[in-house]
């Protein structure tokens, strides 16, 4: 089995750039960046002191492997344009299965779980990231590449995978949604939005000693309808949060008072 | 004014028990320790080497301050039978108006912003005391406490008071059921939880460097419908579930595509 020491990405958009980053810092190299936006491929390349293609048909064909960092929709319509190479084919999709990468010979998924954006460098070593491949010699030589980065492998398949997805939405992009809830009533009653962060991480550490079922608490948890009713009169000036937090009191008493 | 030296506590709970461990590591003296369930109090009691009470006519009148932590619904009706004391009487509710102990001739609020569990110790120097006291010397006396305790101590009225609640019934309560409905999906599809912590913390981290508005990423957030389709379509499994994803996806795309 050929390691990979050789990399060439697949889109720079934030998840192409820390990982491009992440790769170049543990000595592999980087061949090309492509982007349909020429100008992005550029700053990205820049960085890993890799070449910039603006069109698939450049990209050197000898690379061990392409890295597909892109929006989930254009992984089809670039792997149907896609020439034929030795290498491996591997996106890093939470949702897209792994078949869609079958026109190609050697393939598979390398997904970090983790939300990565500009403003804020990730510490790569404790990103899990979820490997599968198209057959044994595919999935070892992407995990001993994620091994490499992270301290933190798994294997997982294209059905776990998407629910992990789902999982990962929950947890990262609707908890986050919560916070902008509660940060838009502390910025408009004028406290200090630095009074929730201790309550915040507290929240977090619990799940770390106990499942977030026995960790539950609250109103809704002990059923106590006068505090809930006096949460929804305040919420009269915030009318556009009142249906979630209404849901969420609902779904709580219904399964902590009605399931038992 | 006359410094707040001794302590009796009302309510024998979680956040009494917390409170009184740590007013006694501060070096103030618990006088007395009362609950309804007179074997509660003498398990509290004899941790912080106090009395225990059943009644609350057995209270010693000349404590300095005697607090409340005890549920919301029963704190008016202990205040309307408490007998009359010279020292501050002060709740620990972040729902209840201060007035509801104006029977009282010194009252205040000391409500401190945390989640508090019998598995759990938190870090009290950490969490932040909302503080609020019905003349300036309450308030100085209950601040002082509170800086014994706390290196955060906020001045919080009762109108301010009860949004900080409801806000933090949403940071806590509600980010709790998400990492609830998160890790009973991977149980489910037999993933490690585990995998999630990092996200989870990252989610958190980033409210330190960025507005929850600006760190909101995400299918909804960028109107992804193929991907929030193929989660509803997971959520089949999960139809308890089904009904916060849709919400939450549809009150983000209104957020960010429709309100701009």
């Amino acid at each position: 089995m050929k390691q990979i020491s050789t990399i060439s990405f697949i889109g720079s958009g934030n998840v192409a750039t820390h990982l491009a980053l992440a790769v170049k810092a543990a000595g592999f190299e980087v061949k090309d960046v492509f982007s349909l936006h020429k100008n992005h491929a550029d700053i990205l390349a820049a960085k890993v002191e890799a070449r910039a293609v603006g069109s698939l048909a450049e990209l050197q064909r000898d690379t061990d492997l392409y890295l597909l960092a892109v929006p989930d929709k254009i992984i089809d319509p670039i792997v149907r344009t896609f020439h034929y190479v030795e290498g491996i084919v591997a996106h890093t999709s939470g949702i897209t299965p792994m078949e869609t990468l079958q026109k190609t010979a050697r393939y598979g998924v390398f997904y970090p779980l983790q939300t990565f954006s500009k403003e804020k460098e990730p510490d790569i070593s404790k990103v899990p990231f979820c490997i599968e491949g198209n057959s044994p010699d595919v999935l070892q030589s992407l995990s001993d590449l994620a091994a490499n980065l992270s301290d933190v492998v798994y294997e997982i398949n294209s059905d776990q995978r998407k629910y992990l997805h789902l999982a990962a939405v929950l947890v990262n992009n609707y908890t986050n949604y919560l916070y902008r809830m509660a940060f838009d009533i502390l910025d408009a009653k004028q406290m200090d939005t630095s009074l929730l962060i201790p309550l915040i991480e507290e929240t977090f550490a619990k799940i770390r000693e106990m499942h977030p079922d026995k960790a539950q608490t609250g109103p809704a948890r002990r059923k106590d309808l006068p505090t809930i009713e006096k949460h929804l009169s305040l919420l009269e000036e915030f009318p556009q949060y009142k249906e979630l937090y209404t849901l969420f009191a609902e779904q709580i008493i219904k399964k902590y008072h009605e399931q038992l």
